[in-house]
């Protein structure tokens, strides 16, 4: 019998968690599936423009993680899902969605998935990156301000009234969580090395 | 051509790092070697008892890592090595040696050696086991009192007096250098069959 294996990759904003689960996902290509809880941020549209650019995005409460867990049981089942997109620069739900197939190894990568004991409990490895609050600052201001064009007062603006108290609130402590952490998530070659002979024992064990 | 790898495995007293060690080099036998660094304490027979349980054992000073580094290099080029034995109750290196084989896989544990870059050089890989303070000491007590026959008073007084702020100075800051970070090594099944699948890979392909 086939058993699927789903691994979280949680970690503060610009730890480097997305990188690691991109190149992950990149080196496997379709021999495995990759979901993010930030796909699942809740659709906001009842909401101006303005109500939406002041809502708590890194709270727990701003996702719809009774969806993502919904997906993640469909593809341990070996179900196809349609995860929603979301669009950071009108801060709401995508019309867009994503269809991702089911595989044995699925990696759901997230800020808060080591926080809701609904994911822990269904994650078969929970990795936490684990990286400076400086230098994810530095990221996440070349992100959001180079990337998605917001003004760089925004971003200070939003990194010290939400991100740094809910990353100290939640995120954090939810690393008490983790099975293993990984300093500098997405340049870590040896860590790397680790989770890519992790998945390609189980994936040999377990074609789908 | 077989290629060793040396595997390097710190973390803080009591931080479960041996335990880790331990149950690694049971699971394999003797198809892997195991250097403890707490064995190349400096022998000081030219001190009173006395002088010698009031000496720094938390300082790297407190090593013969230069022997150390001789013998992983030794165990490198695939030569057997003599590793000097420390006898805990005298606070002296004893008149026993323990005879180690080269083999493929090198297993070196220590609190101190990730902040040697002599040493972090030359492993492959490097594995911190990290701890919260207060399990730590509860755990040193029940060795060193129990397992050791000292005084919780003189315990106490070693811990405030040398091994936390040593702890502080020295240990916490060469968690940076790991390239992976392992919470309650001695008991973390998911860590722990990750380096196992890691160590039997080398071996499958590294036969000594």
């Amino acid at each position: 019998m086939n058993s699927c294996m789903i691994i979280g990759i949680a970690g503060g904003s610009g730890s480097g968690k997305t990188t690691l689960a991109k190149n992950i996902a990149r080196h496997f290509g379709d021999k495995i599936s990759l979901l993010r809880h930030d796909d699942y941020y809740k659709a906001n549209s009842s909401l101006s423009k303005e109500e939406r650019e002041r809502l708590n995005y890194d709270h727990p409460d701003a996702f719809d993680t009774e969806l993502l867990i919904k997906h993640l049981d469909m593809l341990r089942r070996g179900e196809a899902v349609n995860s929603p997109v979301y669009d950071y620069s009108a801060h709401d739900r995508s019309k867009d969605i994503r269809h991702v197939e089911a595989s044995s190894v699925i990696i759901l990568e997230g800020i808060l998935i080591f926080e809701n004991k609904e994911i822990t409990s269904r994650l078969d490895m929970k990795i936490f990156v684990d990286t400076d609050s400086d230098v994810r600052i530095l990221r996440r201001i070349a992100r959001d301000v180079i990337d998605r064009g917001r003004t760089l007062e925004s971003v200070i603006e939003q990194y010290l009234s939400t991100v740094k108290p809910m990353h100290e609130a939640f995120v954090e402590p939810s690393k008490k969580n983790a099975d293993i952490i990984i300093p500098e998530g997405g340049n870590n070659p040896i860590a790397y090395g680790i989770i890519i002979d992790k998945i390609e024992k189980h994936l040999s064990k377990n074609e789908f």
